[in-house]
C-alpha cells in the first residue's frame, strides 16, 4: 500500500478550479506554459515519484541515516535515486534558463514537492532546500561566488544546507554566536557550532554548499549583527574545508534525513550579501520555504488518507448502523459513521489546501514575473497573509489527521507494518521547523495583520467574498464568516493598541479562524468546478468532503472566534 | 529530567477535594483505611515508582523487547524491577486477604498504576492486566482452577494475559475463530492464532497464565458462541503447554512491552465460567480496565507536562510581550503566552481528570463493598457513564497534549534526548486498546444513555449541579452547561428513535461534550478546596489551570453541542 501520486485530483484543482495555465500565460516568461505542457511535466513527475521515490520510504525509516567517523551514509537506494533526480533535471525545474534551469513556473515545482514529500518525506529533505539556496545565491552573492556555485546548485549537482540554529539559538536567531573572522583574501574564517542541520553531511553529492549565519567582529548583538556566508564542504581546489558533522540526532521520525550537529573550525566562507543583512538575504526565500512546508502537510495528509481509505474499503468489522448489502459476516469499516467522518474530513483539508497552496505558488510566480506592479502588490499581499496560515494550519492538520487515519486501522495502525504510524512520526516535525506554528501565528497577527490596522487582510477577504457569485447555502455561510472575521479583526486592532500582550494570547486561535475561512473559500471554488452530471462514487468524491467541511470543520470557526472575543475588553 | 511522582498533588485531590478516607471508611471492609495509612502506602508507592521504575523508561524504549527462537527478552532491568515489585506485594495491593492480597481499596491501586504508567508505560503493561485476571478467575473459575492459579495471580508471582484479538477479529470479537475441543478429562484443546497479546511471552515470571476466548464445537456464531479458557504456559506437572509466541510486533512506541502473536496448537485449557458466557466473564473487569487506561492518559499527560514545564522554566528565547525582569538577553519561554497556554491547559485536564478518575475508583470500591444497594446502584450508574468518557477523552488528551508539550521544546522536542517524543509515541496506543475511543463513544451514547431515554445521565448531571453551592461565575457556567447537555440529550433521544444512524454520527461529539461538563464539575470541586490564603506560585498552581479551563477548553463545549444539534431534524 504505497503512495500513488494523485495526478487526476491535482490536475482537476490546477485546471478546473484555478485555471492555472491561463494565469501563467498572462506572465510573459511563461507564455508557452499551456495545459499540455503542465500535464506532461506532472505526469513525468508523478511517474518518477511513484516509481523511484515512494518505494524507498519504508526502508528510509527503518534503516535510516547512519553516522560513523564523521561520515553519513544515507539509506539504501537514496543515493541512486538522488542521482537520477538531478540528472533528469528535476531540481532545475523552476530555475532560470540562464542558470542552467528549465525556466518553468514555481507552481510546477510546488506540485512536484508535494508529491515527493508525500511519497518520502525523509528523502525529500535533501533537495528541499535547494531552490531556496539557489534564490539566495542568485540574488545576493558576488559574481565570483555565483560563477563557482550557482550552476551546481541550480542543477542540484551539489546539495545545499541552511546553517541557522545553534544550541542556544532556535526560534531566536538573534542569539546566534558563530563567529566570522575576515581574512586578507576577502574570505572569512567561520567558527561555531550549528545544530538541526538537515543534510549537513551525506553521501548523495560530491560537494555540499553550506549557507551559514554568523557574526563579523564588532557586529551589534541581536539579529542586526548577523551576516550570511557560503562555506563549501570541499574548497574549489579540492581541499577539505574544516566544517564537520559531529553527530546526527536520533529523532521521532524523518529517519531518512540526517539532522546534523555541524562544527565550523575556522572553516573558509565568503559573505553573501551585505554585512549585517544576513537575515534579509535569507528571507528572500521565506514565503516559498513556508509554502513548501504547508505542501508537505498536504502531501503527508493525502498519503495518510490513501492508506486509511484503502484499509477501510477492505477491512470488515461489525455491523454498520445501516447494513451494507454484503452477505459477509461483518460490514466494511468505511460504512461505519466514525470512520467515514475521519476520511471525509481529511479530504476536505487536502483538497481545499491544494487550492490555497497552488494559488499561493501561482502568486509567487506572479510576484517574480508579472509586469504590472499593482498586480504584483496584490500577489504580495496574498502570499504574505496566506503563507503562515498554510504552514501552521496544514502541518497541524497533517499530524492530527494522520493520527486520525491511524485510528482507522485500530491496533494495526500502531504497528509498523501498515506504514501509517511512520506518517504520524514524520509529519510531526513540520509543525516545528521553518518557524514553529506558534511563530507563524504571531507572524500573521502581530507582524502582518495589526501593523496596517487589519486593512490588508480585510481587503483580501472582502474581495474573495465579493467575487463569489453566491449560489449555495455554503457560499452564503462563507460570506457571513468573512463578515465575522473582519469585525473581529477590527476589534482586535483597537484592543491591541491598548494591550500589547493581547495579540500574543489569541494569535493561534486567530490563525485557525483565518484558516477555516480560507478553507471555506477554497471549497466555494471547488464546488462549481465539479461537473453537475457526475454520479455515484465520482459525485461522492467531492460531495462528501464538502459536507464534512460544513459538519465537522467549520463549527470550529465559531469556537475560535469565541475564544478571541472572550479576551476582548 | 525523569518523572517525579507528584504525591503532593495527588494527596490534595484525594484528601482535600474528594475526602477519600471518609468515603472508604463508610465501607466496612475499609474501616481502618485512614488518611495516615493512605499516605503511607502512596509514599512507598511513589518511592518505588520514582526510584525503581522511572529510571528504566528510556532504555525500555531504546532497547525494547527482543524476540528470538520463541523467547522474549525484556529490556535490561525490567526483570529485576518486576521481581522487586511482586515481592514487595504491590500486585496484591487490592486483592482480598483470603487470596493472599493486602485487602486495600482499588482506589490506592488506581493511583499506583497512574504513577507507574507515567513513569514507564511499557513496563507497566506487564502487571497491568493482573488485577483483571484476578477478578475474572476469582468470580468465574472452578475451585480447582482457583486453587492452582488464584494465589499466584493475586500475588503477581505469575503474570497473566488476555487473549482476545485475532487477525480478523479486532473490535469485533464476535468474529473470533479459535477452537476449543473438549477432552475426556474435562479440559479442552485450544487451537488458533491470537494477535496483539501484551506480555504473551516474556522472561519476567516463571509461568504465564493466558485467558483465552474460544469457541466450543457447535457454538453459535457471533459473541454468544464465545467461551473463556485458562491456558498456562507451563502445565501443573511442569510440561510446556503448546502455546507459543510466533513473533512480536514492531510498534510506534511502547517498546518495553512485547506485543505478541500467539499460536495455540492444541494447547490445554480449562473453561472459566459457563459455555457461551466468555464475554460476560471478562466484562466483570471492564470498567476497572477502562478506568486504568484513562489513568494511563492522565499519568502520561502529567509526565509530558513535567518535562515541558521544567524546560520552559529553564530555556530562554526571545523577548516575551511583557518583559521579564531578568537581565538575560532573552526571556524564559514560560513567559511567552503560547507556551503558558499549553502548560496550563494540560494541568486543567490532569487535575480535573484525577478528580474524576479517583472518584470512579472510589465508586468501584463502593460497588464491591457497600452494604446499601441504593448506594451501590448510584455508584454503578457513575462508573457505567463516566468510565467510557474518562477512557476516550483523557487518552485523546494525553496524545494531543503530549504533542503540545513536545512543541514547547521546539526542535529539541523532536529528538529523543529529552524523552518527550517517547511519551507522544507511547501514549498513542491508549486511544486504541481496551476498546477504541470511537467504541467508547458508542458505548456511552448508544448502549448507556439512549436505552433509558437519557434518564441515568440526566439524573447524574442534575445531581452534580444541584449539589453545587454556587459561589462563582464558573460554577454558574457549569450549571448552564448541565442544562444545555440535558436538553441536547432529550432531543437526541427523540431523534434517535426515528433515525437509527443518527447516534453513530454524533457519538464522538456527544462524549466530548460530556467530558467537558464533567471536567467543569471536577474544577468546581477543586476550587473551594484551595486554601484562600495561598499566594504567589502556590496560588498560580491552581488558578492558572482553572483559568485555562474557562479560556481554552470549555469553548469546545459549545462547538461539540453545535455539531450534534446541527444533525438533529
Amino acid at each position: 500500500m504505497r503512495y500513488e501520486p494523485p495526478l487526476q485530483d491535482i490536475q482537476f484543482i490546477l485546471h478546473e478550479v484555478l485555471n492555472a495555465p491561463a494565469c501563467l500565460q498572462s506572465l510573459p516568461t511563461f507564455a508557452e506554459v499551456d495545459a499540455d505542457l503542465m500535464h506532461q511535466v506532472l505526469d513525468e513527475a508523478g511517474k518518477f515519484v511513484g516509481e523511484v521515490i515512494a518505494p524507498l520510504n519504508r526502508s528510509g525509516d527503518e534503516v535510516g541515516c547512519q553516522f560513523a567517523n564523521g561520515q553519513v551514509t544515507t539509506p539504501p537506494g537514496f543515493k541512486a535515486a538522488y542521482q537520477a533526480f538531478w540528472q533528469a533535471g528535476w531540481p532545475a525545474l523552476a530555475c532560470a534558463v540562464e542558470d542552467g534551469g528549465q525556466g518553468l513556473p514555481g507552481l510546477l515545482e510546488a506540485v512536484l514537492y508535494e508529491m515527493l514529500s508525500a511519497a518520502n518525506h525523509g528523502w525529500t529533505m535533501a533537495p528541499g532546500l535547494l531552490h531556496g539556496a539557489y534564490e539566495c545565491v542568485k540574488h545576493h552573492a558576488s559574481d565570483e561566488l555565483k560563477t563557482r556555485y550557482l550552476g551546481k546548485i541550480a542543477t542540484g549537482e551539489w546539495l545545499a544546507t541552511m546553517c541557522l540554529t545553534e544550541p542556544q539559538a532556535g526560534s531566536d536567531l538573534g542569539l546566534v554566536r558563530t563567529k566570522a573572522q575576515p581574512q586578507a583574501d576577502g574570505s572569512c574564517r567561520l567558527s561555531g557550532t550549528k545544530i538541526f542541520i538537515s543534510g549537513g553531511e551525506h553521501d548523495l553529492t560530491d560537494n555540499i554548499v553550506h549557507l551559514v549565519l554568523a557574526r563579523l567582529p564588532d557586529a551589534p548583538p541581536g539579529p542586526k549583527g548577523l551576516s550570511l556566508f557560503l562555506s563549501p564542504k570541499f574548497m574549489p581546489d579540492g581541499a577539505r574545508n574544516p566544517v564537520h558533522c559531529e553527530r546526527i540526532e536520533e529523532k521521532m521520525g524523518l529517519h531518512g534525513s540526517a539532522t546534523c550537529v555541524m562544527r565550523f573550525d575556522e572553516a573558509t566562507g565568503w559573505i553573501v550579501g551585505e554585512p549585517g543583512r544576513g537575515l534579509n538575504a535569507m528571507f528572500v526565500m521565506m514565503n516559498a520555504a513556508r509554502l513548501h512546508v504547508g505542501l508537505q502537510g498536504i502531501g503527508l495528509l493525502d498519503a495518510a488518507w490513501q492508506k486509511a481509505d484503502a484499509y477501510a474499503k477492505e477491512r470488515r468489522q461489525m455491523r454498520a448502523p445501516v447494513r451494507g448489502t454484503s452477505a459477509a459476516e461483518a460490514d466494511l469499516i468505511v460504512e461505519h459513521p466514525a470512520m467515514r467522518r475521519i476520511l471525509d474530513t481529511q479530504r476536505a483539508w487536502i483538497d481545499g489546501g491544494r487550492v490555497l497552496a497552488y494559488k499561493t505558488a501561482l502568486e509567487l510566480d506572479v510576484i517574480k514575473h508579472h509586469p504590472n506592479s499593482k498586480r504584483k502588490a496584490e500577489a504580495e499581499r496574498w502570499c504574505s497573509l496566506v503563507t503562515p496560515v498554510l504552514k501552521a494550519a496544514w502541518t497541524a492538520q497533517a499530524f492530527n489527521g494522520a493520527s486520525d487515519c491511524l485510528q482507522v486501522f485500530g491496533g494495526h495502525g500502531y504497528v509498523r507494518e501498515w506504514g501509517i504510524e511512520q506518517i504520524v512520526r514524520d509529519s510531526r516535525v513540520a509543525m516545528i521547523y521553518e518557524g514553529t506554528n506558534e511563530i507563524q501565528a504571531i507572524d500573521l497577527l502581530v507582524r502582518k495583520v495589526l501593523p496596517d490596522g487589519g486593512a490588508g487582510l480585510t481587503a483580501l477577504l472582502q474581495q474573495l467574498s465579493d467575487d463569489l457569485v453566491c449560489s449555495e447555502v455554503a457560499d452564503k455561510a462563507f460570506q457571513t464568516q468573512v463578515t465575522v472575521l473582519c469585525d473581529l479583526t477590527r476589534q482586535l486592532v483597537a484592543a491591541s493598541a491598548l494591550d500589547r500582550q493581547l495579540p500574543y494570547w489569541v494569535a493561534d486561535d486567530y490563525l485557525h479562524a483565518v484558516a477555516m475561512t480560507l478553507l471555506a473559500w477554497a471549497w466555494s471554488q471547488i464546488r462549481p468546478a465539479v461537473p453537475a452530471d457526475v454520479q455515484g462514487s465520482d459525485a461522492a468524491r467531492w460531495l462528501l468532503p464538502a459536507a464534512a467541511l460544513q459538519l465537522w470543520i467549520l463549527p470550529g470557526f465559531a469556537m475560535r472566534v469565541q475564544i478571541v472575543a472572550d479576551r476582548l475588553p
